[in-house]
């Protein structure tokens, strides 16, 4: 690409690191800035400057938090007993819009992965292990991706934890809300029956 | 959405402000920024801020500069009598691409839509034609996008040149280059036929 301006040149080719932002679609975004008011990109750019400065991640749950406490772990009102493991901040904020879970978290930072060079030791697992003793926490979720990776997480975490006089449960595999049979995965299909709950009795 | 943090939010925020980014992707980018060292954050704010407030509009042309004259029409080795009259900075880049044109250019900044209420005024036609008296110019090549707008807008700028003795052309209407003919749409279609052009004599 010839750009006229050095300027945008470098503009472009910052936003293009981002994931899944090419060139094409920088200068896109490149130009609609330049005929947008300057507030807007100086309102940008404070934002995520001050984002990428002055988040910080809280010492309970490794959630991202403005304070060293993240509001859930601060919150009286949840269920501080039962704590949902998930490999990310994204997870924690899917299951907060179920609001079905009233527990608090613990979110890993990624899940074991050989391939990608994550080993246990990359994640937050000591960090879970030392939050337990003395604490009131008597289940732990795990709520992990059903991949490779994933169950390789939950398996590991699981014999770490086998020393603690804990529940330890999974989120449910199954047939999504709305799914057709016939397009589901054999796998899925299958430990939905393996898994079947129980519907009532006549 | 529940955001962990206020932070994350003005982030998401203003992000999903960009064209073609919803709140999940912008979350997607933030957090891809929040686990990249804080340089890239900084060095994507700067160039932004520098490209916003920085950045001049060559005063011949109107294409996007680091000057008062952009680097096309202050370069002696093009046509400077030969101007291309497009709609947008993106085009110049594009008709740049193909290493085809050796002439300058005219940048309309956009095309005339009653309907997005923007008239001849809001374009730089004025310019061009200020631009045209005592000047080596002897030919325009509209090069606007096939369009009602477009063609609406060629239309104008052509009825605006009649006291100018010059030649008005525009870019050729046809079938591309590699495009199956029977998924070419009949417009174009009818048009290649009645436009075509010389092949060679056996």
């Amino acid at each position: 690409m010839n750009f006229p301006s050095k300027l945008i040149e470098n503009a472009v080719e910052e936003l293009a690191k981002l994931p899944g932002i090419g060139r094409k679609t920088a200068l896109r975004l490149a130009l609609h800035l330049l005929k947008t008011e300057t507030e807007q990109t100086v309102g940008m750019a404070d934002a995520l400057l001050k984002m990428r400065t002055l988040i910080t991640y809280c010492k309970t749950c490794h959630n991202i938090s403005d304070s060293e406490t993240c509001s859930i772990c601060a919150n009286p009102g949840r269920d501080h007993s039962l704590v949902c493991v998930v490999s990310d901040i994204r997870d924690v904020m899917a299951i907060e819009n179920t609001s079905q879970f009233k527990g608090v978290y613990h979110v890993l930072g990624g899940v074991i992965s050989p391939i990608e060079g994550i080993g246990p030791s990359d994640l937050t697992i000591n960090s879970l292990l030392e939050r337990i003793p003395g604490s009131e926490i008597k289940e732990i979720i795990l709520a992990l991706s059903p991949t490779i990776e994933g169950d390789t997480t939950s398996f590991y975490i699981t014999r770490k934890l086998k020393d603690f006089n804990l529940k330890i449960t999974s989120i449910a595999r199954g047939v999504p809300v709305g799914g057709e049979l016939e397009y589901i995965d054999e796998i899925t299909l299958g430990r939905s029956i393996v898994e079947r709950s129980n519907y009532g009795r006549a």
